[in-house]
């Protein structure tokens, strides 16, 4: 055990029985939720307790069903972005029912199925808020955890590896009953991170999407735009990766190594989708779109990419652009679209004591496609500690 | 003299006088022209003569009266960027009178003011060319100069420092009277240039437009966007241009070397246009830009740029796009816009015998901001050479 690791925490208390919950409860109070955490960089993942806040007006309390497990939640809680405070409890992919709603919130009742993305609050006032855009708030958005609640007494917001979570309702999105709720946990940071850029350059029937990547957010990304009507290509660096691309619905498969498979998609394709995290070179993708094409890149690499040649931009009125999630109407929007077309994610459920293993996994790029956490199983996790 | 230079051609057979000449003029038969241009890449521009094919019937033969220079003449004529033939005659902002049309030309009669850009043929059957987007050929646009014209019996196209050209009429432009003809010329690449991304941009009234670089280029985009309405910041490496660009209408003028002025310019742009063909860092840039804001580059460099930072484009859905020159219509429109706005570059006419020191001028940057050839100094091309 790591010197100074903190003593595991009690037992959470129990969450009411739903099923006989009223709207408005007048529980009043906040409530403890287990959940799980990294005390440390490299503590991994242990059994926490986290209080969250009694509902004030404005708030929804949720008891979370599923929540994602994201490559940002590995990132975070292993300090590898910096400027992490522990304890941190991860997840933005979450997936549950409302449990208690604030005095002024009439749009969510007890009982509803609900999500909550990668954001829980922005200033409201900037251009970007004011239009909708909220995940580019020029004040910075106040994401779902790790980051200073200026509207909660400045308290730091702890994520979805929990069974509760309260969120203002303005950050709360609907999630239709038909959608699996495990399944559609991914579609609150995977789905709308690739749905937005997909949506934002309007890939219509006809359009042709490359997909570069075939994780989390690129196998989001062929199920999506197949849905939008679009013809899919995927890249990947591995022939072994053929098989699962075309059963996520790729119309063709790519192999980004192959010099002549590449030429021989030179000018094919409208819109590339960039779900890669590692550092890559970008140029070889830019020769496979068409004129006014668009290369969305969605990861972020900790090492420099290689540089862009102005070149292949400037012969085809190319844009190499970024984008980021996506916005609260926007979200809903996603999650309403994919319930329409029965799109979800490929999840793997895992037990809270399996996190640290699947941790591992993600790193190893072993998963299809998506781990989500099953909260029911934060239910004891002082047990699972002491095992 | 270098060896294997070749001798001086002979004088070319004057023009005839425009102010008598009729409408589809009998003469038949192609013509000599003189000119200006390189017979090898340490040549320096010698004067040449240039036989001109009699116009076919969608011809228009135009007597040049001004030809800008353009960095790309330099690099061309000096070999620069390889696979050039020679001898080789630059220059592809022309302008000029009609001189004589072939039998199906009916929209463009003698005596009427015209210009020449960049190309003179395309396929004119892709997507490209069928959209009016020439520039962006599938097949490969037709330069002005140094490309092989395939509906011409293969031959290699001769440019605009010369006393007259023959061009298909589908690639010929109509110049306003209203426009001084000198400084209408660089209208041709460098004002469409830069007129392409910001009309593509759809910029307006209330937009804030960012130039980069005060050249050539530059200057052009500050007056454009300036009649567009935008407000204007140029970004420049020198205080010295600072009285200057405030002279060509800047509304603000940032050191880009200064981290504070930089700062200080942070979010504040819709539109960038960057017209530095050196090698730059992009990256302090993206940071002047609002959410959903680009840039265009338009200079390629000969070294590669450094990298790009994802993440500024991430998080402001940022398009760092290209952008090359503007489709046929689309420089009529420039011409027409510029006409109605008063738009012209600001030129130093110079006659035949000061192309070499403009050259070293232009690459020296001492130039404010296009050197113009008087075509009317290319007549006794031989009696130069002599001396």
């Amino acid at each position: 055990m790591t010197p100074g690791r903190p003593v595991p925490p009690p037992l959470a208390k129990p969450l009411p029985d739903l099923t006989t919950a009223a709207t408005h409860t007048t529980t009043p109070g906040p409530r403890l939720a287990a959940a799980y955490g990294a005390t440390a960089p490299d503590s991994g993942l242990v059994p926490l307790t986290v209080s969250r806040r009694a509902p004030k007006e404005d708030d929804v309390e949720i008891a979370v069903e599923f929540c994602g497990l994201c490559h940002s939640d590995v990132h975070a809680t292993r300090g590898e972005w910096g400027g992490d405070t522990y304890p941190l409890i991860p997840g933005h992919e979450i997936v549950g029912r409302v449990s208690r709603v604030g005095s002024a919130v009439e749009d969510f009742t007890v009982g509803e199925r609900v999500g909550v993305g990668c954001m829980v609050d922005s200033c409201r006032e900037c251009d970007s808020c004011l239009d909708g855009l909220e995940q580019y708030c020029e004040n910075g958005l106040v994401g779902t955890y790790g980051a200073k609640d200026a509207r909660n007494d400045g308290a730091i917001t702890q994520g979805g590896y929990a069974t509760s979570i309260v969120v203002d309702r303005n950050y709360v999105l609907r999630v239709p009953e038909s959608l699996d709720p495990a399944a559609a946990a991914p579609l609150l940071c995977a789905g709308i991170t690739t749905y937005s850029p997909l949506s934002h350059f309007e890939v219509e029937e006809g359009d042709v999407v490359g997909v570069v990547g075939l994780g989390g957010l690129g196998h989001m990304a062929v199920k999506i735009a197949k849905a939008m009507g679009a013809e899919v290509k995927v890249f990947t660096t591995s022939e072994n990766k053929f098989a699962a691309a075309r059963e996520l619905g790729a119309d063709d498969v790519i192999l980004s190594t192959d010099p002549a498979a590449m030429e021989a998609a030179n000018r094919s394709i409208d819109v590339i989708i960039d779900t890669v995290a590692a550092s890559h070179d970008l140029n070889p993708y830019f020769r496979t779109l068409r004129l006014d094409g668009a290369l969305f890149q969605l990861g972020l690499p900790a090492e420099a990419m290689p540089p862009v040649n102005p070149g292949a931009l400037i012969r085809r009125r190319i844009a190499y652009a970024g984008s980021l999630i996506g916005g609260i109407a926007e979200t809903q929007e996603m999650l309403d679209f994919c319930a329409e077309h029965g799109v979800v994610s490929d999840v793997e459920v895992v037990g809270a004591d399996q996190l640290n293993e699947a941790y591992d996994r993600m790193v190893a790029g072993d998963v299809k496609y998506r781990f989500v956490l099953d909260a029911s199983t934060l239910g004891s996790p002082a047990e699972k500690a002491d095992a």
